[in-house]
């Protein structure tokens, strides 16, 4: 069998899944790209099975500690750990991520359902080249009317793979209407922007619209409405949204149509419009940060936190004493002691003292692995803010 | 007016509330300990009134960015500003930290609500001379039966001032008995132990009973059986408890037969009782870790680390497989990463995988406030844990 065997020091030894192309000491048997691998230690010692991908900047991720192949059965073991996992969660079962890659030992897997369909990305070679057992696996275990895939997402570029979408399985789904949280949404699995319903946001938005009821509230970075729609419905007196796509907001206006809520959408950038409402002296009980992620790689740190604070300097200029900013990052590099010092800077700049009322997270489908730092990117908090004391 | 001249680069610059001695350039109109002084930049520019105590390694703690006076009006003005922010909350009101310190402005002052009684702390020495202005207040803005102050905490002697406990205002309060999340606790305000309440951790008892139903759970530091107590009413097949204090043991039996509810409790040091159940091969399905601080300062870092590195391992290891660790540090030193890196490193050695489901942090009514790091001392997560892959 061929294998890949890692230098000393490498993360896989604390714990992580991941090697490197530094990390490599050397590749035997000649793998191909996509195959499984064996990892040794220096010493020869077996660390687990990997897939392997060359062309990738992580060449192994590791997927078992036991020597494994990849087949069916496989794939049925890790799919029951993940339902038996997801259903000790109490999360409503229509709308769910049922699979999350590296936190249900399967690297690049997603699979999310929708109502009785299945949504699969296989983002790493290997489990692209291994689609066929998986959809036979997931007939198995969840039982589904139709398995899709939209693998067109830019991140399979990185791993050499083309983009593509279509049935796997059963007939093609037409788009449905699903309830949740008590609002309903148009679902179409295989067309349009995705679906549009952030299932790892879905907990914050119920969670920031309980402080939404009697307020005047700003949604910014809307998207296809989640937060400002889930205020609305929770009993805002108004709700602005603002978002730079035009077809997110017309998504998130027949979202609002659907549920016969009122709310005043802007297809605008962030920054400018904030910049516009503090200039008509526009003021809020409520404003919410949902900025998509401003930097992908350590690299562009720096100017993502000049973005990043512009707009909650902004956002605590227009609220009222008392008023309430719920802010997310959904970074994986803006860490929590990051996050915090750069709001921190911005209530200084903006003369406010800002008491956290709340902490916010990923929702626990999408599971934190303790030794995978990188499987954490969603971090949010609550801040009421006044006038310094 | 007696005042205090700040150092450039001193933390006050950047949001901060504490001027510390070696920030300070110049003391000036021979202020004594507990005066209110104005506090000025090097340029000689206004930043705002503190209270100052030479003796203290705090020197002076800012309470306001205008010259202002301690006199009973601030105090009322400050308090409305507590309790409307508690008003928005949703706790119930019968149990609440009312005045929390610097979060609410008030710099040392701690008030509790235990039904009509309030419990005060005054742990700075310009607030503990003005008890008086305090209590006029306290008994002006929330009415209540009673004010008691417990000044027996022994961080007042590093303000330089006694130990006392009393009555300040209303009669003598009797122990009576109080329920919260449908348990029923004795509360003497001025007696005993304190309450035993932890406030701060109140809504994480219910947030982790919330998974015990048919678990068999250790509750390790269990004190007065928050944990325990939470889990067995929301229906754990069995609840163990570890605690070495055998008159916190004592409170919390008396807390089950209140509640008739059946706990296990040991009075035990929890090192030595979690590496004899691992002896005896016991299991659990849900275990919580919630310990005292194992250090005060920075320096004590790396041994508190190592301590709870251990009972982090030891627990892992009594684990089922799909067992939830639910873990807390109380240390504003273990911050975040710091906390989650510890918890990586039990995990390898352990050689288990844990999933994140949730995280916890004090609760609101013991507001962070984004530019005084110090008030963020409480962190948890829990942790779904497995075999390794």
């Amino acid at each position: 069998m061929a294998g890949v065997v890692v230098k000393p020091r490498a993360r896989i030894y604390h714990g992580h899944e991941w090697v490197y192309a530094s990390e490599i000491k050397k590749v035997f048997g000649d793998p191909s790209p996509g195959d499984v691998v064996s990892l040794k230690d220096f010493k020869d010692r077996p660390l687990g099975s990997g897939i392997y991908n060359p062309h990738s900047q992580i060449v192994v991720r590791r997927f078992s500690r036991q020597r494994q192949a990849l087949d069916a059965d496989f794939f049925r073991r890790r799919l029951e750990r993940a339902l038996d996992y997801r259903q000790t969660l109490a999360l409503d079962p229509a709308a769910l991520r049922l699979v999350w890659s590296e936190s249900d030992g399967l690297p690049g897997v997603i699979v999310d359902r929708y109502g009785d369909h299945l949504v699969v990305q296989t983002l790493t070679l290997a489990m692209d080249q291994r689609k066929d057992a998986l959809v036979e696996a997931l007939r198995d275990v969840c039982e589904p009317k139709s398995i899709v895939e939209r693998n067109d997402s830019p991140i399979r570029t990185a791993e050499g793979m083309e983009l593509v979408k279509g049935v796997l399985w059963g007939d093609q789904p037409s788009p449905f209407t699903l309830e949740i949280d008590g609002l309903r949404h148009q679902i179409d699995v295989l067309e349009g922007q995705k679906t549009g319903l952030y299932l790892d946001q879905l907990a914050n938005h119920q969670a920031v619209a309980a402080m939404a009821k009697g307020k005047r509230v700003l949604d910014v970075f809307s998207h296809h409405g989640g937060f400002a729609l889930a205020a609305k419905k929770a009993g805002a007196a108004r709700v602005e949204a603002i978002e730079i796509s035009e077809s997110a907001v017309a998504a998130a206006c027949a979202n609002a149509d659907r549920n016969g809520l009122e709310v005043e959408f802007t297809v605008a950038n962030a920054f400018d419009a904030l910049r516009q409402r503090e200039s008509e002296k526009a003021t809020y009980d409520l404003i919410v940060l949902d900025p998509p992620s401003f930097t992908r790689n350590k690299g562009g740190l720096a100017g993502a936190l000049r973005g990043y604070k512009e707009i909650h300097l902004r956002a605590m200029k227009l609220l009222e004493k008392g008023g309430v900013l719920a802010t997310f990052t959904c970074s994986h590099h803006v860490d929590g002691k990051v996050f915090q010092e750069m709001i921190a800077g911005a209530a200084v700049d903006a003369k406010k003292t800002l008491r956290r009322i709340a902490t916010y997270s990923q929702r626990a489908d999408h599971p934190v692995i303790a030794t995978l730092p990188e499987t954490e990117y969603l971090r949010g908090a609550a801040y009421e803010t006044m006038g310094g004391w």
